[in-house]
């Protein structure tokens, strides 16, 4: 078998066999492949696609490629949740004490993330003291013991994934939907999930801009993870703006604590309620997403979801008082507010645009190496459909050491974010459909 | 300006701008642009394709991207013949002295390539003693005193297309017409030509199979001579059975100097005389190709052109004897006939196929490093169009140290190369169109 012989039948729109995906894969993880190679059929793959079969095998020869995770010792259906990504995505924080206090055991391995605020583990590290290191018995029994833990993916998950996500992001192959679906499920997988939920973001501040894509991004997945013998479901959720109102890590993590106590945003509570019935339904702890809801809602009426945050940061370290008393976390020295010019109506938020206003005041990383200030970033005082006048203040930058002129570029960043409308906007829906293996579910 | 940002702009169908590729060539013949960004590329130039003007652009940076040879120390109209290559293709071998007969100075530098049989160098080395290594300045002497010098490449020519063809060679990306074209013409750029004649094989044993992608490869061509400033030509002709009967170095040859002597095949000596015309009128030599066409039937019919093989290779130090009496080239020590299973009449002759064959024999590299047996090689007894009756002759294959299964193969392949119908068959048109920047004219 040759690897020039497998990009060829790839460009000319042929199915590759398992023992073709296997010999390339595998190879290209040991280094006999070379990168050239593997970006010429990426880019092939860009064009031609791949069929169901074919991203499912790539899948599984990705999440065989290194380590994989055995979940058994846990009882229970272990369900999984992975978002595609947005700003002010704070759902993980909310989820894990949530569903785990409802009886879904929660083995969670996160991921820092290159994005424009941190990922699960830099918000969790806002709390003092939480470690999101541990090994793997440790993470077992924790899980068997209060339903719950959090760290940082460690080991060798998804060696040819890294290395194939790093070759795609240079060479303009990354926006092909059957290696996006393969590279996150091959995680998740190789993570040991019994079954998925995943959070499908769709709209301006998404990677997938348009609902068609979105929903056909949803299918590859679902086709992936039903191949594989995963239950999986996924949720189109909105990002034609932010998600809730805060964006930056400890702002994240407050709000976070709100929405667990029953008063946080309505767009973030209602979305983790779905996400979070979902999981329930696949973890087999309610019959149906409406039941599941009731119980959810139940846990937060009832404290023990909020309760449950605390058991598990106090199980990793971290300084509970800061969880009963969230403005203790760590806070920004001043805010700045970015004010309306005009009047009327938010139309729109661009989420990406908000993301890089809050990277520039310290909150994400722009490159791997940049350390982030966890008490930086943006809340916003207005959202789509909000009345505003001019002079208004449309949201608050909270910073520490960025400089003026990063400041100032944060500001207009923000500014030209906001889109207002003279006539009254009617807000975007939270979510637009449910993709399952018997088809899409349209909101 | 970044790479990603390029291959991602041609992905999605864009125009390269010439800074881009220049950006691009340059960058890539420095090392500074790895291989694995120059195969997503050319992969998408493999579905997107690129317009004359980036091809012409292409082709001048890939030309740009070595040594640049001057010819304008030699006197006249420099015309270059290039052929893109085909099994049993000896016009150089007689088209060099019979155009340089006519008054065309040939300052031509030839390669050795990895086909089935030598290259055009290979050939002449034939002749006991013909060296084909000279200094840049007794080169142009030798073209000045006597018209005409056949030399190997040196120097660093084209070592962005050098390089860009070995990594297109194994990922896939050969069989795009844009970068085959600007492949080819790079080198006859830097190589210093005036004007071009190029033969664009079509058919089996072509690079190009059909009629529409040979009239395609040779327009693009066409173009970037033209956008370049250099009058281009592209004869059309065919490939569907090889070209004259030898096939094989020494045995070419001999075939080159019978047909300079005025006794060769007819369809060598036909598809010589329309290259040689075209050559001709662009050389300044004849107002159209009927004139020229009469002036080498002249110069063929009062043994001029015989005459001046022999003192090109004199002045390059070959033995002069062996052309007057060809049986003193390298000759095999045996012989063995390959011969007809059925009656009937040649209906194709897979050049392809008689090629390996050759090459089976030792006729050709198998590697870069294979050495070449002169000698050996197939001679065609039947061609196309031809009548055959069960156990006569095909073809005769010359051998010397070829291992009997060697032998044994190349007999198949011979065998199954020759196609038997058993209704007449009309040879195939040895032109099937001439293609100018004024357009295409059909045969």
């Amino acid at each position: 078998m040759r690897a020039v012989d497998i990009i060829q039948k790839k460009r000319d729109g042929g199915e590759l066999t398992r023992e073709e995906i296997s010999f390339l894969i595998q190879g290209y993880t040991r280094g006999e492949i070379p990168d050239y190679q593997m970006s010429a059929w990426a880019m092939a793959v860009y064009f031609r696609g791949m069929n169901a079969r074919e991203t499912g095998d790539l899948t599984l020869e990705m999440a065989k490629s290194g380590d994989q995770v055995d979940l058994s010792p846990i009882a229970g259906i272990k369900v999984d949740k992975h978002s595609t990504g947005g700003v002010g995505d704070k759902t993980t924080v909310v989820l894990a004490p949530l569903v785990a206090s409802a009886g879904v055991p929660v083995a969670k391995m996160s991921g820092r993330g290159l994005g424009h605020t941190g990922g699960t583990l830099d918000k969790l590290e806002s709390i003092s003291g939480f470690s999101v290191e541990m090994e793997r018995e440790r993470f077992f029994a924790q899980v068997g013991e209060i339903g719950a833990a959090v760290i940082g993916q460690s080991g060798n998950i998804t060696p040819a994934d890294k290395k194939l996500y790093a070759l795609r992001d240079v060479t303009a192959t990354v926006n092909s939907i059957p290696l996006i679906a393969s590279s996150v499920m091959s995680k998740k997988i190789a993570a040991g999930a019994d079954a998925i939920v995943l959070d499908v973001k769709t709209g301006s501040g998404a990677f997938m801009k348009t609902l068609d894509d979105s929903i056909a991004l949803a299918q590859a997945m679902v086709d992936i993870g039903t191949q594989l013998g995963r239950r999986t479901v996924a949720v189109i959720s909105d990002m034609d703006q932010p998600l809730g109102y805060g964006i930056g890590n400890a702002l994240e993590v407050k709000e976070g604590i709100e929405t667990l106590r029953g008063h946080g945003p309505s767009d973030l509570t209602e979305v983790c309620l779905i996400l979070g019935s979902q999981m329930l339904v696949l973890g087999g702890k309610a019959k149906d997403t409406e039941e599941a809801r009731a119980i959810l809602k139940q846990h937060i009426a009832d404290g023990s979801a909020f309760e449950k945050l605390k058991v598990i940061a106090a199980a990793q370290g971290g300084d509970v008082a800061q969880i009963e008393t969230p403005s203790k976390l760590p806070s920004a020295r001043r805010q700045a507010e970015v004010k309306a010019q005009s009047d009327g109506y938010i139309e729109a938020i661009q989420a990406e645009e908000i993301g890089i206003a809050a990277m520039l005041l310290g909150a994400g990383r722009e490159t791997k190496e940049s350390v982030i200030d966890l008490a930086v970033g943006i809340v916003l005082s207005k959202k789509v459909g909000d009345a505003v006048s001019a002079g208004e203040t449309l949201a608050v930058l909270h910073i520490n050491d960025a400089s003026e002129s990063k400041v100032k570029e944060a500001e207009a960043k923000v500014l030209e974010a906001y889109r207002i409308s003279a006539q009254p906007v009617i807000p975007p829906p939270l979510v637009y459909a449910i993709v399952t293996k018997d088809g899409v579910t349209r909101y």
